[in-house]
């Protein structure tokens, strides 16, 4: 079965997000002062092949917790569905 | 009232994503050969002030126009949601 995962992966709410903190800035500059808090992470969409949704899973969370995400400095979710 | 904002741009389909590349190779050498076209871009969250839900909008969509997305490499979808 094909797969495709939408992975998100955010910046640790108690760690500091220097390119959100310049957006936030750049958006005072731009007019848009009701905009703050902002957070810049990653989005990732990937395909796969696996026999199953649960081996589907479990996949996609090895590729984030080896290569996508830094678990120290960010977190990770993601969705699956069948493609 | 108070909005969130979960911004996702993606580099446009007819582009090449070197990072995404770069990723699919690194999952074969990882084991995880079933992966493959992994495409890279941002994940953005950002809370604001606004009237109604369709200020809120116009006001999400002018900041991806502005200065989040570089519509001529990127594309931009969001989601909001009170906050």
């Amino acid at each position: 079965m094909k797969f495709i995962a939408e992975v998100n992966i955010m910046p640790l709410k108690e760690i500091l997000d220097p390119q959100g903190k310049a957006v936030t800035g750049s958006m005072k500059n731009l007019g848009l002062q009701e905009i703050h808090n902002v957070r810049v992470g990653k989005h990732i969409t990937l395909e796969l092949e696996a026999p199953n949704e649960t081996v589907a899973n479990q996949k996609v969370d090895e590729a984030c917790r080896k290569l996508l995400a830094n678990l120290i400095m960010e977190s990770y979710e993601f969705e699956l569905q069948p493609a």
